[in-house]
């Protein structure tokens, strides 16, 4: 038992008082954890796109002030009510969405859409009682995702947090909490490429580069990657990257160029763009007969699909996955062990490391590009 | 060795000689079968909305004088330069789409989309040579995708002839050449429900209604029917289907009525319309997380399939068929073994049946909407 179980804590945390201001770095006070809640000790978290997003507050409902954060490694310091799945000490990683086990969603193999702690990104409170657990001098601070890992302590529903191997080094596995996991399990879990495949990856960010990563993992002997930043080239190449194609080069369909290199179309595509012409774009360039496209990337509000319907009747199939299909507590241990048996390489998504004290140099690394991931050592 | 090998045959036919012109009974020459080619003996053929179609020719180019015809049960007469797997005397259903047993696609355990005998409907002569081998005094008649089987004679090529257990009635599993095997496969093969499941079937012909008999051979607990046309409902029930809906009942869209029926969405769709619209709905009306709609029914030229990205991103998947992805040689066999250990019936799709000389009656049937399959027995 630890000694600061069934405590109010008080930690320092990140906290985001108005959209797009640098982020403050305040005592805070996070209460205990409530019926099937946790409170977990981070150690290390990382910064996401979708952290930067909902921090810059353009279009959507802003929710301040706020803790951000989501993708993180920590060690659950105590547990709330009914929670026997997890215990102080255990190595875990948060993740932004959950698995309670008992809906549809959570009983079906197919399915990580869990009806209870599917990702809200609206709702700043805890489900159990629709408060928050921070708070600074009495005033509530908002949650996001139900993570809030900005914070060297935070409260967490128990389906939202994996157990995984205490020897994965957070600093690393980290990063799994989200957008990596996200990227490969979208080629491993859903595209499925078959060894000696041929596999275009539409944007290559992190996501699209975990991508990348899948397919390497999977034996593809051509990934063709595809970004309109010729920029993000070089770096893809560590990550199994053989071609590349810029949309931007071409005068004609991206899709046509990709059909031309590859007598007829792509095995696999896995879309990560968030743009839906690339969406179109991902979808056509498959192979009829058999080719499979995944989309990943978020979409705007009003975007359309839009293709003939003969490209399906062609025999092509078209999905879409959130979180790479994988449940959050059944699945990503063992994607956690991938890295650790060194089918999976993490290192080379982390480009760079700052203290807490200096939180906002992340924030800044990704907006001008630089990092793919950067992590966040709330100790250093 | 049957007498007529290597003969010319002169037998009967019948000949479209203009579009949308009754079919005329003549006499007419079938050439021998050349390499890689069979002669059939044609003993039952069905009509199916395809051959009307190209026959009333609205819109394709015209090819006449032609014979139609591309469902059909009959035994080899003789064979040709190369071909092995076929004898004379053998039972066998022609396709309208083939096998070659060596392209990419023949290869694949996933497509059914022959590079060589992928179905072609402005092709009216034999690949061998690019000539017919049907002629009346000496004028070419056209053939009609490879098959042509509304003759007492055809010439097909080896690659487009499944051989069947002799003991299968012919009169019954000639419906399983086209329409029938669409519509089963798109279940069974693609969409692929599990016992238990709910399937929504839009559209209730012949094709439709194959893919309910496979929702209830996959032991579906719901088959909901969707059609514009409230008359389809009563034969509907002999398929296993539970429900209907008729989307003009509605002021909502049809995707919508359908999750309120099934709390959130079915878990397999199968469109067997040929409408975009209700392609559109088939997809939607599918249950985030796992649903798969399949798309069976041939688009217009200028339809586009338009939905919102995010609609994949829930995790549901679009497919599309061609001939239900059944490979015309390896597979169809096994379906005709359906027919005979009663797994599959065939009986009740099977409405009406003339004799050869009354082959126009089959047409008017057809285009009345009277009859869902109209057997032509040559012998009768
Ligand atoms: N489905 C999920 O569960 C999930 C989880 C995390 C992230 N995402 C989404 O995945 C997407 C990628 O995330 P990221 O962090 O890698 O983003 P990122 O911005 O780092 O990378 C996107 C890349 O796509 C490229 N791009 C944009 N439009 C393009 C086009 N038309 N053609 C080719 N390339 C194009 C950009 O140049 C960029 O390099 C985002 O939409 C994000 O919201 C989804
Ligand atoms: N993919 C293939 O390999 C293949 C093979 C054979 C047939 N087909 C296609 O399958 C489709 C069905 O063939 P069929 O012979 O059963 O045709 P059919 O005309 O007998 O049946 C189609 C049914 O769909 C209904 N319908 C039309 N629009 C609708 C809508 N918006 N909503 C609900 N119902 C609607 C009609 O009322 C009709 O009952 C056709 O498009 C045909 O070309 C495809
Ligand atoms: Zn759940
Ligand atoms: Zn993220
Ligand atoms: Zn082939
Ligand atoms: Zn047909």
């Amino acid at each position: 038992m630890s000694s600061t179980e069934g405590q109010v804590i008080r930690c320092k945390a990140a906290v985001s008082w108005e959209a797009g201001k640098p982020l403050v770095i305040e005592e805070v006070e996070v209460a205990p954890p409530q019926k099937m809640e946790v409170r977990l000790k981070i150690l290390f978290t990382s910064l996401c796109h979708t952290d930067v997003y909902f921090w810059e507050a353009k279009g959507q409902t802003p929710l301040f002030p706020r803790i951000f954060g989501h993708e993180a490694g920590g060690i659950v310091e105590s547990v709330g009510e009914g929670v026997t799945d997890l215990k102080p000490g255990d190595h875990v990683l948060p993740v932004f969405t959950g698995e309670c086990k008992e809906c549809r969603h959570c009983k079906s193999s197919e399915s990580n859409m869990c009806d209870l702690l599917r990702i809200n990104t609206d709702r700043g409170v805890m489900i159990e009682d629709g408060k928050t657990r921070f708070s600074k001098d009495g005033q509530p601070i908002y949650h996001f995702v139900g993570t809030s890992t900005f914070s060297e302590y935070t409260v967490v529903h128990v389906g939202c947090v994996a157990k995984i191997n205490p020897e994965a080094p957070l600093d690393k596995v980290c990063v799994l909490s989200c957008g990596i996991s996200t990227g490969l399990g979208a080629t491993l879990n859903v595209a499925k490429p078959t060894k000696g495949s041929t596999v275009a990856v539409f944007g290559l960010g992190a996501v699209g580069l975990a991508a990348a990563e899948g397919a390497r993992i999977a034996g593809a002997s051509r990934i063709i990657g595809v970004d309109l930043n010729p920029s993000r080239f070089n770096e893809a190449k560590k990550f199994g990257v053989t071609d590349f194609v810029n949309p931007k080069d071409y005068d004609k369909p991206v899709q046509q160029v990709i059909a031309e290199m590859t007598d007829g179309g792509v095995d696999r595509s896995v879309e990560c763009t968030g743009n839906v012409n690339a969406m179109i774009s991902a979808f056509e360039c498959v192979h009829d007969g058999w080719g499979v496209a995944v989309l990943v990337g978020v979409p705007n509000k009003d975007d359309a699909f839009k293709t003939h319907p003969m490209n399906f009747l062609n025999e092509r199939t078209l999905k879409g996955t959130f979180f790479g299909n994988y449940k959050p507590r059944s699945d990503i241990p063992s994607v956690v062990e991938k890295y650790m048996n060194k089918e999976l390489e993490l290192e080379k998504f982390i480009t760079h490391r700052v203290p807490f004290s200096e939180i906002n140099k992340a924030f800044d690394y990704m907006m001008k590009g630089e990092s793919l991931r950067c992590i966040i050592a709330m100790e250093d």
